[in-house]
């Protein structure tokens, strides 16, 4: 198997990338990865950390970059930046996986329009990985790639979810819900209930739906939303997690007796740390594109990079795009019946 | 001035809201309250804190009560429940301003059935004050009264919230933003360009559109969406919070330094405790009926109580209803010309 990855689009440069990529190859002896991007930056790199190119490690070179702000029109002028070649090297199969890193928008909008839908999807999402209060893990998709999603979109999140939970998170039997004001069933608009009605029939363990609360309850292991609500929950996730951590360090400077305490508590805030770390999740995919697509932070470390890696082979080795597509495909007509039942025609 | 209170409609019982309002009474020499509830049972406990009848404190019997999660429809069966004859206090003018605790969505109902819009208002919604990172009070409004806003409501949030920050809050020309996936104009769907559009006419502080993040960073005041989205931030802030803390208290079970650690740090603990506290700020106001109303968390405590009183008389004294008013009335025509040329009929 051989992965590639975008070895530019990283707000901390290249050198963390191939620390991942070295550590990657160094755990994975099966497994070969493809550089993407700037020969000359990346040769004078790589001895830095021990990495030099060899039959598992190559490097295809690119003259551009896509910058963290730029948008997705840019991509027209910069055919020849590393997330063009990298989803080039998945689309004409000399990889068979991809990790793009960096600016999120244009990896999708790379990818979408590279590899084109899986058979059987209509609107691809982004899976996003959130550590839970007991320890676990909850999926949100969609993470903000299809901000206005239709019902049958929403049904395919639960079940492209429901698959990449089981196969790469190893969660049995996935419990999936749907994102709402309320847990009874009719809550929401005609979306979310043709969503409901939808998803109680297609093959995931539908738990019905749920509250904001739910995506770090626990309850769940996975909550299905648009891309819409989904992009403000991880916004407001992120903030909200650096306000806590912000008002933590003031209130242990606040006077001699607590600036002790954090001292001896080090071990304490590791393990916090560490549980709100998103590197240990490996970036989330992009689900619904023909082709394996990771999409790691703008700002990952070295053992981001290397977990990224460990889910874009793990969600080549469990087929999770031929499990999306079929049960996609078989899900098809009676999808159709349903909304059409509903009369909802516009589907 | 007098205020009413909801005495029963307390997941913690009517205790604490006695506390409280002895503290507030006790502050604030010149207005009186009216405790609505159970005439025995309020009698039984009024003595344990020193409460008795008088001039500036009377009961208002009720025999019923709105449970916390009965549905909105059962208020036409408890048409003497406390929340009810609550709402009748304000409309018959026996009180100037009123505080509800528990059910919200009993006391959103029960609140524009019986006290109407206010002129001007086509959607009243619930403004819920969030503490940020900097220790200011960001205003998230609607927080769940309105799941299907329109264009012209979520401009009257921004309004109507704007007000309230200034006024109650006392915040100088409150920076009012937009929720939306990104900070360009021309970003979401129709709904949220036309909110755009009228927001940058109407008479408040327009920042243009603003994510997730900006609800805790320090950077707005006051943050507008529509109730789905808002009651999904609410949910997902408080239970990421809870998870923080548990993940808190994991870490410091740990191992016997940071237990002692813990000890040491518990100066920085209240610190954090009461910055990510709801109790200081009293409640969320619902904005745009026909009286003051402030809603009051289910589980409040004194200190939540005695605040929820003190922003409801601030209120009054702000005078904050004939501000909303006389604002949105002005800007009634202007909103229906910019609609109009955006090619949105239905305003």
């Amino acid at each position: 198997m051989r992965l590639a990855i975008d070895a530019m689009g990283n707000d901390r440069g290249p050198l963390p990338i191939l620390q991942g990529v070295g550590n990657f190859l160094q755990k994975d002896r099966e497994t070969a990865v493809t550089l993407v991007g700037n020969r000359q930056s990346l040769e004078e790199i790589m001895p830095q950390v021990g990495l030099q190119e060899s039959d598992r490690l190559n490097i295809v070179h690119a003259t551009q970059v896509m910058e963290m702000h730029e948008k997705v029109q840019n991509l027209r002028e910069k055919r020849d930046s590393s997330i063009v070649r990298l989803v080039t090297e998945v689309k004409e199969g000399r990889a068979d996986g991809m990790v793009a890193l960096g600016n999120t928008a244009a990896a999708v909008g790379a990818t979408c329009m590279g590899l084109r839908n899986l058979e059987g999807v209509r609107r691809p999402g982004i899976a996003l990985p959130l550590p839970t209060k007991p320890g676990g893990v909850c999926v949100l998709m969609d993470m903000g790639a299809n901000t206005v999603a239709k019902a049958e979109h929403l049904m395919s999140y639960g079940i492209m979810a429901s698959i990449y939970s089981e196969q790469v998170l190893h969660v049995k039997n996935p419990r999936v819900g749907l994102l709402n004001v309320g847990e009874e069933r009719g809550k929401g608009n005609d979306i979310l209930r043709d969503a409901f009605a939808l998803l109680e029939k297609s093959p995931v363990n539908f738990v019905g739906n749920v509250e904001g609360g739910d995506v770090f309850s626990g309850s769940c292991d996975v909550v299905v939303c648009d891309g819409f609500i989904g992009n403000v929950v991880l916004k407001v996730s992120e903030e909200l997690g650096l306000t806590v951590a912000t008002w933590m360090k003031e209130g242990f400077r606040s006077n001699w007796l607590s600036k002790i305490g954090a001292l001896l508590s080090k071990g304490a805030f590791n393990f916090i740390r560490k549980r709100m770390s998103y590197d240990e999740y490996g970036g989330a995919p992009l689900l619904g594109v023909n082709g394996i697509c990771v999409i790691g932070h703008g700002r990952s470390n070295a053992t981001a990079v290397q977990n990224a890696l460990r889910v874009a082979r793990e969600s080549v080795e469990g087929n999770i795009n031929g499990k999306i597509s079929s049960r996609l495909t078989a899900m098809k007509e009676e999808a159709a019946q349903i909304l059409a039942a509903a009369g909802t025609e516009n589907i």
